[in-house]
Parts: structure tokens; C-alpha cells; sequence
């Protein structure tokens, strides 16, 4: 298939490699056109000067942007009316599920499907094609576009309806804040009385309360004081509050969920544009005045 | 060794057994005296009708209560003056550090040494002896003792002086309560938005907010609508809350973790003495009128 | 002026009283029409059976309704069409800004100025026309449509552009739930260790924690056990939920607010569509198991 | 009667000086003996090296210190054995109940009452004998000592036994955190949104969201950018932390205070030992980015 690729960020350029070698004729767009031309040199894959252009031909289109208002912007820039009718567009952006109905309802007008499809497995899992990708929207047009998403995901759920996809990633994402926030105020007490991190994670990690976070992120990262950035805060941050917007138009109750979500945009504040999620550990160290490692 | 054994309950009873089993020569004792009749039925393990009484001979005194309090009681109702100089109490009660540190205090000047040991695994690690024991008290102490605490413990850690053992357990369960609750308000969620919980737990438990509550807790107990009853909410409740005091007392903002605490008070007060800690859900199925199913 | 009221509530009533005495030539709609009826029973009040009837001659609109969708409904039921060019739509609803705004700006391409002016001050204060306007919108089209607001408003201030009458609103309610809402967990922990509620409101409302909640709704109305209905429960929750809905959409963590929001939703949902608002200390004296009185 | 006065701070100071001038014979004591001197100078007032000295000869005591810790310091370091049988303490700290509860139990042995009697008004108000007085303890002891608190309480209440004082003033302090921090996210939020502060202060002190916070400290202290330094947060963040402390030890699930005890915890390490209490807004600003003026 024709399939065209915006968005070259560290998720994004592997996830489009693996487009190219899986066989699909391959065009790129990317804001900040440099980063594009690097991506596709010495290969066969095209660069387009525009997004309209890149997505003129295009049979399937991935987006792969930072937040679904970026996706509604570029689609107004131009995209959207030269997108070819009967296409696909698989927006891989971790999105909310609002704008996402938005857009859908839009491209339906025009004949185009949208499935909203999040992924999760981080970069390695995009160099690989191990991504989880959480499909969101009409089972026939993930059905078509499949030999795609199959090019860099594994697991290939498909959720519910258009937005499904945005909901269950803004969920699980919540659910790492929420953990890591979560082992970060127990270990930062259990140091401040004396118990060695290593040796309270050692202990969680063998009982109930163990998760992700503290069997994985806590000894690689944060014992470590390595802190590699993989993850931006701010794009937590941004997971966490989508979470909790799910959770207010839904009308459920959701406490731990609405205070992780202020507790991610204060470490946001913080600890900046460039911090990595799991630093947050850092503000609860600093509110509780002890370091866990 | 001489062991005497206080407190037959759920987790009580496999680990008294196993200490028999081990060799020790065991004297039981429980509140509701028919339960220590019946356990000790056809077996040579001796049955003392107090807690002086049964603690009188013994070399090693195993409690394991509902509370630390409860440990203090027992104690002050003639217990304490018939413990053996030079004899060892092993705690197993999942207590709060400050009450262990004013009953080791009590004890020093007595000769007698204590050591807190909560564990974790529940009455099928309890059966198989595969119990974790977080061990909080002298390091001699604990070697010398070791020969008990095998018979039922698999992994035996030393966290630190006297509180530490009970430090540990509390935040262990302060993070049970904190995964379970938080992934109550996400299946909820999402659930009342359109998205299966069993689809939505494949993805989570395949991406980074994952724990043991979503690996193991919601697929057997809530999706099955099961909610076995293995761990008392009322005692999930208690843990939390002392999880929430450490914090208080070393200073330091641990807002999940008081939030945690509450929410755990108000499903005990509302699901009652009986519930199942796993059904804390059900408040938050309740309060966002969606079932987790 | 010509004016037409849609939504005689139980302030829309005495609102739309007001403004037939003070000699506008008044027309009302109300969805359930019986209640227009009886409302202009014997009086030169018109009734129109529909919106757009209402609507189609007035000089000024006021809307007084539950919520900005229900506004933004009956303007789609074709009252959008009726509504005079150059006449000004007055919304008394306690709305949420984003709707406002887009009802804004639909009804400013078609010449037709907003402006929304949510009331507080109760039956009473519109009843007596002393009810206090915060308005959102030009500062000219309200000059124009002044007459009509002092009808019912003797404080009537100009809060910003389209939306911030609304936001000023929404948090103060905010507030509202919030001091209820704190007031119960103090006055419900001290009289739970034995100290009267009405002692310690005597103490608090002579010291620096006392609000309007502890100095006129707790002893009137929680103290007696009165509990007269005036406002419900279901309006504060759907305000507190605009509250944080603003706080989340200007970026600002507010975690008091969003918490104040969902235990305002919980109430709500614990006891019924028709409880007032100050019965959500009921809700906390049930968790806490013990009575303000 | 003879009257020993312990502890020479902001407002102890103003305390002492009235009991004097009521007549009474005083006797002070400073840990910094150079406030002692200082206060003392060209009066009748005797100045005692040590606590102990201080409380030897005095019908009643007075203390008025931080912490209920500092109160059982000083009377661990020699006053316990020196205070005279028959006499009664009036301690005038923000105290815990607990501690309160421990003190009075040790005094009584002793045959010295106990009351608990913090107070609130400010400096202002111990200048001029206008101080609220909340006292628990026993009727007769409070009866019996009434002439020394009447120099500088204005309104004396009893509010239950010993510790319900200590309980009441926790509980008013907490409210008073809860509507800063609330009123700070309310304006902070506007502010963001474009609604100026004043304006938003104006309507909400006219409407039901209003407090002492809203209607006298952001006026004066926050618009104006004064935050005068009359009680610090440090101090704050105590009562609220006894606050919090109370509603777990009586079972109550207070969410609300929970949260603010931590915030005011946060804010009391992020601004300083020195900051005022009303400064707490700056945190919330920072949190936002927006300020209130």
C-alpha cells in the first residue's frame, strides 16, 4: 500500500522504517522538514515538502504527533482536503478521545475512515515491531489497514469505537503515573524511617503491591540514579490529564486518578520540558526530604 | 525449640502447623479457645488455656493478631511478666511501628527480645511455607530465631531495626489499595464509556501501568465477579491507615497514599466487616454506575 | 424593551416577576408549558407555546436554564433561526465557558450579542431583585440590556469576556463545596471525640476558619436538622465539575477542587436528584459515623 | 495569684504582659533568657532562670509554646517535680490532644490540673484582651482559674475534657488552610483565565463562596502583595498535621483535610521556616503560573 508518515519524533522515525521495509511504498512529512530529509537519506522512501502533499497519494496516512489538537492542526492546514476519498488514517498520536470523534466525524463526511491507534512498548518496541497498538473505530477499516500496523505492532487490540483506542492508552497511562507516584511517596517514607529502598522494593516486589513501576522503572532507574530519558513528563502529564477528562464527561468519580493528574502537572512545572516521567520521583524526594537509593 | 504460638486466625493456623511439623515443640493459644482445641485435636501440640500460661516454657513466642493493640493487650493481661528471660517474640501481626517500638522497649528491660515479622502470601503461602517475612528488630535476634521463622517463610528479610518489618508491610499494602483502587476507577471508566474491562485489562497488562492488582487481582476475582474472600477489607483498611501515619510521623506529603487510606475507610464502613478487600471495586463500580464485567 | 423569559425554574419565576413590574412587555416559554400557564395566570404576561415563538419579536432574551447544553438544545430546536438580529441573548443559566462561547460565536454571525449572567443570591434575592449578576460578554451590549438586569440584579458586575460570568460562578460554588464540605469533617471528627458541634462552630465562626458555610448554613440548617430544600446537591455537583473542568482547561493544578468536585458527585449520587446541597454533610457524617447536632 | 508565665513569643509576650497588669503576680520564663530580660525591664515582673524555678512557687502556670512536644520537654527538664500540688496548668500552645491527654494523666498523679487552652485572634487580639480561648479540661479547674485567662480572653468557651481545646483550635486552623488553598486555586485559576482577581474577590464575598480567607486576608494581603508576617505557615502546617492527625485517630475519613495538611506541608518546605501562612497562595501561583493581584 501507499502509505504516508507524519510525524518523525523517537516513536515515529521507527515505526516508519519498519512501514518501508515491511514492503509498503513509503512517504515522509515531518514539521521540521531537516529531521525528514535525515530519516530518508540513501533510502527509497520520499520526502514531502508539505503535509498535503505527503498525503495526496497516500492509500493509509499515520499520524504520529504529540497531541491530537497537533493532528486537527496539520489536517486544517491543508491535509484535510487532500486527503484521497475512500483512504485510511491511523493516528497513532495518544490522543483524547474527543477531539479524536472530531475528527473522525469529519473525515467520515469525506469519505476517509480515522482509527484511533495509540501504542505503548516504547522505542525499543518500535525498533522491533513489539508495539501493543490500542485500535479504536470501525472493525473493517482496521481490518484493511492491518498489514500497516502489523509492520510495527504485535498486539493489535482493538478497543471499541473511534476514541476507544485514546481512552484505554490515556488509562493505562494514568495507571503508571499512579504507580510510580504511588511507590515514590512509600519509599520516600520507608527511607525518611530508615528502611533501605532496595531492600523495601525487594520485599513489595515479592508481595501484593508490586506493579510495572516498582519491579521495573524503580530498580533499573531510579535505585540506579540513571534516570534515562524515555518518556517525557510532559507527555505523562498530558496522558494524565486526558484520563481525567475521560473520567469527568463520563461522570464516574475518579480521586486517585483527578489528584495523579495535578500531582504530574506540578513535577511538569517543576522539573520541565525535558525531564523524563520517572523523575518524578524527584518532587516526592523533595517534599519528603529523602532520596530513594 | 520450645515455640508458643498465639493467635490460630486464617494465616495463623497453616503457620502453626508448620512449625510443628518442623520439629518445635508447640503450645497454641487462641482468644476463642474451642478453634485451639480443635486445631491441636490428634496432634501432640499442647493447648494452654491463657496466653501466660502458654508463653511460660517457651524459648520462642510466635503472635500474630489482628493489631498491634491487640499484641499490647495480650501482653498486658499477664502475658508480659510470664515471658521467659532471655526468650525471642516474633510479631506476625501486621502492626504499626510505633506500638512495636514501645513494646520492644518494655521487653529490652526485661530480657526479652522482639522482633516485628509480618508477611505476605496469604493462607496458600502460609500452607506451603512460602511466606515472605519482612523482619524489623536486632540481627542476632532474627538468626537466632531463624530455625522458626523457616518453617514458614521462604524469603526472610531483615528491614531494619524494631518498625521496620511493619513499615514495610504497611506500604506494601498502601500500594495494594492503591493499585486496586486506581484500577477500579479506570475499568469503570472506561467501561461506562463503551470499552470491555477484559479488552482493556489485555492491553493494560501488556503496557506500563500494569501491577499485581491488573495482572492477578482483576482477571481472577472481578472480572469473574468471584471476590473470594482471602484478605479482609476491614484489615486492608487498617494497613493503609497505618501506611498513612508513617508518613504523617516522618513528614512526608504522601497525598495518594492518605487519599488511599480514606477511600479504603469509607468501602470498609460501606461494604462492612466480611467484604473481601478486593471489593473496594464495588464502591467504585457504585459511585460511577458501571459494573467491571 | 420586549422581552421573552425561557425557563421559569424556581429563580427563572421571581426573575421573570421582576422584569414584567418593572414595564418590559414580557413573553415566556417553559418546556413543561402548564407551568408558563399558571405563571401568567391573570397578568398581561404573554406565553408562547414554543421557543421560537418567544423569541421571534423580543428585543432581549433570558435564559434561565439547568445547564449550557440545555441552552444550547433549545437554540438548535429553532429558536437559533427565530432570534432577532440585533437583539441580545441573556443567559442566567450557571453555565460552563466552553459551551458559552460557542453559542457566542454562532449567535455573533448572526448578529445577536451573548452574554452570560449567571445569579447568585437565591429564591430570595430574586425574589427581592437582589440578586448579584456576574456577566461575561461586551461591555456595550450590556450597557444596552442594563434595564432588564437591574430588574432582578442589584450587584451586577462585569467579570471579563464571553464565559468569565460563568467561571466566576462555577468557582465560587467551588468554594461553596469546598467550606461545606470542610466544615463537615471537622465538625464531624470533633463530635466524634466528644465535642459539640455547636460549641465548636461557636469557636469557629470567632475565629479565622469560619466562611459563610460555617456561619450561616451549618447552624441554621445542619444544627436544627432542618435541612430546608433551596438548592440542590444535583446543581452544586454540576457546577463544582465546571470548577474543575476550568482548572484543568487553563492548565492550573487545583487539587482541593477537583477532590471538592468528585465527592460533590458521590453525594449526588448517594442521595438522589432531589436532596439539598447542604445534605451532602450527611454523606460525610456516614463515613465518619457520627452526627452534627 | 501568683502566675508563671512560660514562653515569651509573639503572642505570648502580649499574653504575659496583660496577666500582669490584671493584677497578678507574675514570673517569667524564656528559653532565650534575653526575652525574659528584656520583657521584664522596669517592671514588677520577676524573671526565672530556669523553668523549674519559675513554676515553684506558682499557683498557676501558663505556657505557651510551639508544640506540645516543647510543653513535655520542659516539664520532663525539672517543672514536673517542681510544680506545687494544688496548682493547675493553662497551656496556651496549639497542642495535640494526645500529648495533652498524656501531660494531664502525668499531672494528675501529681494533683495539678490540666486544661488545654490555645487561642486565636492574633497578636492583635492578646494586645487587647480580645483572644478566643477554646478550654478543655475539667469545669471546676477552668472555673477556678478564670481571673488569669480573662486578662486576655475576651470570649473563654469550654469545650469538652482535656483535648477537646487542642481539637477545636486543630480543626478551626485546618478550615482556615482549606479556604486559602481553595480560594488561591479559585483565583489562580481565573486570573488565568483573564478574570481579574479583584473583580472575582468582589462577587464571590458578595455570594455564598465566601470566608474569612476570601473576605479579609486576600484583600488585604494578597492583592496588595503585603503578606505581612503575623503567623507563620510552619505553624500552619503543625495544626493542620494535627488536624489530619484527629480525624484518623477518630476514624473519620477526611479526605478534604488530608490533603490540605500535605499542601500546607509542601508549601511549608517549597516557601521556608520564616514564611507567613497566607503565602501558601504562592505556591498555588507558582503551580499555575498566574498570579493573584
Amino acid at each position: 500500500m501507499k502509505v504516508a508518515f507524519l510525524g518523525l519524533g523517537a516513536i515515529g522515525r521507527p515505526m516508519a522504517h519498519r512501514i518501508a521495509r515491511a514492503g509498503h511504498q513509503l512517504t515522509v512529512w515531518n514539521r521540521t522538514g531537516s529531521r525528514a530529509a535525515d530519516f530518508a537519506r540513501g533510502s527509497e522512501i520520499d520526502v514531502a515538502p508539505t503535509a498535503p502533499e505527503a498525503v495526496a497519494d497516500a492509500d493509509v496516512v499515520v499520524t504520529c504527533l504529540s497531541t491530537s489538537a497537533d493532528v486537527e492542526e496539520v489536517l486544517n492546514d491543508g491535509a484535510f482536503e487532500a486527503l484521497r476519498q475512500g483512504s485510511t488514517l491511523i493516528d497513532c498520536t495518544s490522543g483524547d478521545p474527543a477531539t479524536s470523534k472530531r475528527i473522525a466525524a469529519r473525515l467520515a463526511a469525506w469519505n476517509v475512515a480515522f482509527i484511533d491507534a495509540p501504542v505503548s512498548g516504547g522505542v525499543k518496541g518500535a525498533e522491533e515491531g513489539t508495539l501493543t497498538v490500542m485500535c479504536g473505530g470501525d472493525a473493517d477499516a482496521i481490518a484493511r489497514v492491518k498489514p500497516v500496523i502489523e509492520a510495527f505492532g504485535k498486539k493489535i487490540v482493538h478497543c471499541g469505537p473511534v476514541g476507544a483506542g485514546d481512552a484505554v492508552k490515556a488509562m493505562n497511562q494514568a495507571l503508571l503515573a499512579i504507580t510510580i507516584l504511588g511507590t515514590s511517596e512509600a519509599l520516600v517514607a520507608l527511607a525518611k524511617s530508615g528502611v533501605s529502598p532496595q531492600v523495601a522494593l525487594e520485599v513489595i516486589n515479592a508481595s501484593s503491591g508490586r506493579s510495572n513501576a516498582s519491579m521495573n522503572l524503580f530498580p533499573e532507574r531510579v535505585l540506579t540514579r540513571a534516570f534515562p530519558r524515555t518518556f517525557r513528563l510532559a507527555l505523562l502529564d498530558k496522558d494524565a490529564r486526558i484520563a481525567a477528562q475521560i473520567a469527568r464527561d463520563e461522570k464516574v468519580p475518579a480521586p486517585l486518578t483527578q489528584l495523579a493528574a495535578d500531582l504530574c502537572s506540578v513535577a511538569h512545572m517543576e522539573l520541565g520540558e525535558e525531564a523524563d516521567h520517572v523523575e518524578v520521583v524527584k518532587m516526592v524526594e523533595r517534599w519528603g526530604q529523602a532520596e530513594v537509593q
